[in-house]
């Protein structure tokens, strides 16, 4: 099959190098200098399972040409990517953001059959073309509106090492991620800690369990005890990882808060909640990036 | 006058050195080794103002023999001195811890007359013997159960670096400097912060204008725009300085939290307010504590 991924990030080349293997993929990077890069040394993914992998293209253009595209950007560069993708004919797009945050904004792509992705992969960005595979996870597709998911298995690379999962609703795949991500990536970042101390240390622990009764509550999921547990065993299972949102602080660049929490804010808006600490928490982080931007060279 | 002063700290020995322009004063310190210095050396006050003065005794005993005794040691490190204060014949204690935590144990002293100071000063302890005077402030002395201030007079130095003034209404004078304490130092700590960036940047300042919400209504202080411009101005005023708190955090070192925001927390306990801003804070220094108290070498 012919894939596009647009967005060279980390999570857009671990796909492009998995789906490589089996699949004729193009990459449509954000730069050409990433695209010439590619096109010359392809991908290499380092870890338990290394290997480097030829690609079919990497461009820098925008005319997306292939059925099936999947769109790895940050939430928060995915509105001009909307726009393109409004004017193409219909065919199968697949969304991987963390946060449900652009949700909203696929409302406007009804021509197209819809895939929601949840990613749960480690994976780190060394260099334009170099990934690290620091955690094997799992990619659960759900189906947003598209008629079936059959597509899912003629995609499926059938990897040990990049496993695909189908679960038909996508609302709680989606929010069971968001939920975790809601309180591991801004508390980690705010206290500068890896993700084992929000279990291990007995304050962060107590902050986490507040953070999760707000938040579980705007989401309106099920089986609290449950949940929490799933939020635990993640900040156990990945003790010794520095979450994303850490990276983005440390390194000041932008962080995925507006998509995660700024749409738990928007929801308890809605439902009339009141939820303290996710605000607090918000304020802190959008704080911390104003703090950052000051030492940020201009563009 | 002979003048004894509990604690050799920044504050200790600001106090000494201004009291030595015109009374004995013996230093209590808690090591041998700083009272061998503080004999040897003096005191040096670096700053606008510089003077070097000789102090009439320095000693880690703990035989209080002055008819008046200023303790100026951190309110966590109060408890055992109280105790021996407790077996001392009457006469003036004047304490000047931030806070109001100690207050509770003052009941335990009746047989003293008992004043409370707030201290405005900026002042950095550089070694055993050397302190810099970054901010000439107010010291604020106030009855708690004392008949008369008029040994206050006596003791005012009469200086342009060391203003005294008295006041008579102790609750608050404390309970406005715990007011500015209970925000700037917690949040500059939190985010490694200069106390400016709470009124600079927009998301510390409300988030530090939510936290007055509450710390305000826990000490039933009046005038509330006059006091949220009191912190304000506090901010502003000492724009550049890095807080007490915030240092404490950088130097792996026990912060004042307990006296500060773990007081604010009782009194909220007893009046049934909800402070969950508050809690926040408390809980994220704590967390922060316990963390640099694994990088800390055990004593």
């Amino acid at each position: 099959m012919n894939i596009g991924v647009i967005g060279g990030g980390a999570i857009g080349l671990l796909f492009s190098a998995f789906l490589s293997k089996k699949h004729d993929v193009t990459i449509y990077t954000r730069t050409k200098e990433q695209a010439i890069m590619l096109q010359k040394k392809g991908i290499i993914v380092e870890g338990p399972s290394p290997f480097q992998i030829h690609v079919n293209k990497a461009t820098s253009d925008r005319d997306y040409q292939e059925e099936i595209l999947i769109i790895s950007v940050k939430q928060y560069q995915l509105f001009p990517i909307i726009q393109l993708l409004k004017n193409l004919s219909g065919r199968t797009l697949i969304f991987v953001q963390n946060g449900m945050a652009h949700i909203e904004l696929l409302k406007d792509l009804s021509m197209h059959n819809i895939i929601l992705g949840s990613v749960e992969h480690g994976v780190l960005k060394k260099d334009h073309y170099l990934i690290e595979h620091t955690g094997i996870g799992r990619t659960i597709f759900c189906r947003f509106h598209a008629n079936e998911l059959t597509i899912i298995n003629e995609l499926n690379p059938h990897d040990p090492s990049f496993i695909v999962d189908v679960f038909d609703d996508w609302y709680s795949v989606l929010a069971k991620k968001l939920l975790a991500n809601a309180i591991i990536n801004p508390l980690t970042a705010l206290y500068r800690v890896q993700n084992g101390e929000l279990v291990f240390n007995p304050f962060f622990h107590r902050i986490a369990k507040k953070l999760f009764q707000e938040v579980w509550k705007v989401l309106e999921l099920k089986n609290k005890s449950e949940h929490w547990d799933y939020v635990q065993n993640i900040c156990k299972s990945t003790a010794k990882n520095r979450s994303s949102m850490l990276k983005d602080i440390e390194n000041g660049q932008m962080t995925e808060i507006d998509a995660i929490l700024g749409y738990i804010i928007a929801e308890a808006k809605k439902k009339h909640l009141s939820i303290p600490h996710v605000q607090f928490l918000f304020d802190s982080i959008k704080g911390i990036e104003n703090q950052s931007e000051k030492g940020r060279p201009s563009q």
